[in-house]
């Protein structure tokens, strides 16, 4: 049977009114604001109103190491939440929001896929409700604000050249990684080079996230360090007094927003930080609302559990005061290939022997999430060109250690497919749990690199940097040790070199760079180079993209 | 009395439900899409549906060449379309959408004030229902097309030094407007000078503005010219292929906005192009709808009469095919004083000689409209500091020259402040006009734009600079000979030198350089300097503003 495009899928959805969907969640009217029919936000009242209500629990999706293509976790989210409601449970999906400049360029949306999908997918991959326009608002306002202040005398004594806080757009545009800025003689501000990088990779982005209030918003948002004085003192947003006008800018996309999968589960959709330069999590609010309003929660966390998921047990866990429930950990057969060694374009072809090998990355994924005392799930995300030998095989390396295991139909039967999964989930869910994070935050920020890279990755352990090593020092000096560590480092393996697959040995973490991102509340280590706005393709998707005679999107996955 | 600050009075404000105001228009359910419950988003069917239906009057609001305080042409438009309800009409407002960009640094809305406002006035100063983000979004998209087209091979062959479409930003910035982008290498696009300006510059919006369905928004985008080749040929976006895009991510945009004024007036707000570069009216689409909606339609345009009015009486009536029925013009005292040499830190103080010699600005106005064929009437928007005499002055002034003119006390009274107003329209609407534009497209663009200058500002004539000269030369080479002209001058003088008030006489005004905008469908002429990003002032609002307790902003004006 051909499975219709994601596109043909999401158009045909029968859709309730989000104002239905709401009400199923018992959200009073005045609660939630709809944006068009099938979209609304939803008012931070709620948590309020239902403070002293029980939490339902969380469910955090991870994966292996993933391939280029992804290993379809957010379809595995989206068809999980279904299934758990066809099982008869209350279940509320989290995810990301996608970014919309990315799908100028590349083919594929951020929504799920298949009969796992979130809706409207045209709208949630294009504008949705503002959130990431109100972002790029906020962030270039700030910078306009900081480039006026120099212009009008830096009475702060602001060094133009160390100047941390650039200026951001929510497009895939590679020209405007480094340029020029205040040419023109002395009417149009100081010369200096700065840069854009895309919206979601903002500092504010990542404290949107972690917010979990108005207030905290704003308090995040004073700590933020825009540049360096001369004498290396850092400036921060709170010297520059503006700390309300962005909090204003962004009340609204504070708020999470609500939508539906294909099959009416309730899904909330709210922020999408970079994976890598931050914390590659959805918000704190819409998980902690989200756990208000269902019984379930499933969410995802952004590229391998060495990274999402490290990072959403590390840091967001914190922030928000989340307690995870269970971990499921998605396995694609073709990644498993990959990490036997089999190059990307053969990865269709049945290979038992590569896969064997390849099991060594799943393998290590898992002590990794035992290691933060939390029960877990392996799904097993089925393609198409998956062999029945292939799974066969996977199944048993799991049983074999006792690892819990499940395939998921659900790209291709929806909710239906998810079913058994649903039931090991809701089996393994009521196990004890002993969730802690990995590490103290009292414990110098070198240290917590290292436990991260000696118990997440397998390393070795960590090399700095001379240039790290400075930073270190002055991190020290500004009273920012006791925050969190953020990495930076490929999604394409357990090492910090994207060519080593499967589960590397005998290697140590190099860590080149340390920046702060203090209104987030982390510092991120970064090992390699770390694309923060990417380019678009030799073949753009905009190209095939246009509006049909109905007013739908056409071409746009 | 001391009438409240506008966000007072605005937060205050007793709003209907946008479904319930669409109800009253006889908007079906699925025709309006809420955004929150207070702005919707007009479904273009309406037209279709109301095709056969007769058309409401469509009223222009312009105004005398104003301060640099504005002289209230919005809050007498909000106003009359309040007090034409209050004497049992069914009014609709159609208005220019604001601008986040300035809010941050200069106070001061774009809704109307007093007790003649737009709500909700923060939603719709902030981020709306995103149209300009939309826009933003577009305008930078097309941009990093054009730039990955010539990092990856320029196949169409453009000259880098002649691009022509440059970026955007809903931002006052003033060290973007000349940068140098693409540096770091071959890895990071292909160098080049380029600059952003304020998104409500982006030709995009004079297209929004300008277009009457997907099919017209697709078809003008088309014809954007990006750049020039080496060879001096013109690069349309058809050339690069990605007008579906480009339409597709302005698909939502292009619907007009439906929200309330103060009083439960239907108000559409949609579109807000500059008025020197690009015509300032509201969109086509609004003033449609808005004229199937009500019997009477109140809107406005940007700037002065010489400026808005003619720009609206002979672009946007032809793109739209509109039917002006009468032109009210705001005249205030303080205008009319600078006018008559005082300067602007005394306009405060009574000055019947100074009033006396300004009512030459208003004559010359009154005049133009004459010229276009259609009825007006005089409305004094009365500020506080207006002494009796010099009302008294204004009004013998235009009843000795047969000019129906009243009082609106709009701002400080609402609808109920201009019912006598509204009677005096409603008198003169009925009396036989007999619009048309002022010039044929077929005329050559230099006699159009010789048409203008003496007829609306009178001039003697115009000058080209040779730089014009030769640009002229290509535009009939290109066939853009047969477009309206869109004039870009100083809006404080009817001649092109800011510093002439009054109504000068004997001058001739000068052409430096023209421009062509094929999308929006004009040729813009400049005169002088003209800013398209503006800077923020040295202490800016952004300073001043919050979120408070309950959610609402603080600040804001």
């Amino acid at each position: 049977m051909r499975v219709p495009s994601d596109i043909e899928i999401a158009q045909q959805a029968e859709m309730l009114k989000i104002t239905e969907i709401a009400e199923k969640l018992g959200i009073e009217e005045h609660e939630v604001e709809p944006y068009g029919h099938y979209k609304g936000k939803l008012s931070l009242d709620i948590l309020h109103r239902r403070k002293e209500d029980k939490d339902g629990k969380v469910i955090l999706v991870t994966a292996v190491n993933p391939t280029p293509a992804g290993e379809g976790k957010s379809t595995v989210t989206v068809g999980l939440g279904q299934a758990l409601n066809k099982v008869g449970k209350k279940a509320v999906v989290a995810l990301r929001e996608p970014s919309l400049g990315p799908t100028m360029g590349m083919k594929g949306g951020a929504c799920g896929g298949g009969y796992s999908q979130v809706v409207p997918m045209e709208d949630i991959n294009l504008h949705f409700t503002g959130d990431i326009h109100a972002i790029t608002t906020a962030h270039n306002a700030l910078t306009a604000l900081v480039d006026n202040h120099i212009h009008r005398g830096n009475e702060l004594g602001l060094d133009v050249r160390k100047l941390t806080w650039k200026r951001v757009m929510d497009m895939n545009d590679r020209s405007l990684r480094q340029v020029v800025a205040g040419l023109g003689g002395p009417l149009q501000g100081v010369p200096h080079e700065t840069g854009f990088d895309i919206t979601v990779a903002s500092e504010l982005m990542a404290v949107l996230c972690l917010a979990d209030s108005i207030n905290d918003l704003r308090n995040r948002i004073r700590k933020i360090v825009i540049g360096y004085t001369y004498e290396d003192l850092p400036v921060t947003v709170k010297d520059l007094g503006v700390e309300g006008a962005l909090t204003l800018l962004l009340k609204d996309a504070l708020k999470p927003n609500l939508v539906q999968t294909l099959e009416n589960t309730p899904a909330l959709i709210h922020g999408g930080p970079f994976a890598n330069i931050a914390h590659g999590c959805n918000s704190v609010l819409a998980t902690k609302m989200a756990s208000k309003l269902g019984d379930y929660v499933v969410t995802e966390a952004g590229f391998g559990a060495d990274l999402g998921a490290e990072k959403f047990l590390n840091i967001k866990t914190r922030a928000g005061n989340i307690k995870p429930a269970l971990v499921v950990v998605v396995a694609t057969i073709r990644a498993l290939k990959m990490h036997g060694g089999v190059p990307k374009d053969n990865l269709k072809e049945e290979n038992t022997e590569a896969l064997q090998k390849g099991l060594a990355n799943l393998e290590k994924h898992i002590e990794s999430i035992h290691s933060f005392g939390l029960p877990h799930v392996v799904a097993i995300n089925r393609f198409s060109h998956d062999t029945p030998a292939e799974i066969e095989i996977l199944k048993e390396f799991c049983h074999s250690r006792d690892i819990q295991v499940e395939l998921a139909d659900v790209w291709e039967s929806g909710g239906e497919g998810g079913k058994k999964l649903a039931e090991k989930v809701l089996n393994e869910i009521e196990k004890p749990s002993n969730f802690s994070p990995l590490y103290s935050l009292d414990l110098p920020v070198e240290q917590k690199i290292n436990n991260i890279a000696t118990a997440v990755y397998g390393a070795d352990g960590v090399n700095f940097s001379s240039g790290a090593a400075a930073q270190l020092k002055k991190i020290k000096e500004h009273g920012w040790d006791n925050l969190p560590v953020c990495m930076a480092k490929t999604q394409y393996s357990l090492s910090d070199d994207p060519a080593q697959f499967g589960r590397p040995q005998n290697f140590r973490i190099t860590v080149r760079e340390l920046r702060v991102s203090a209104g987030a509340g982390f510092i991120v280590a970064l090992t390699g180079n770390v694309m923060t706005m990417p380019g678009l393709p030799k073949r753009p998707g905009a190209l095939d993209m246009d509006v049909n005679d109905e007013g739908g999107a056409v071409g746009l996955f």
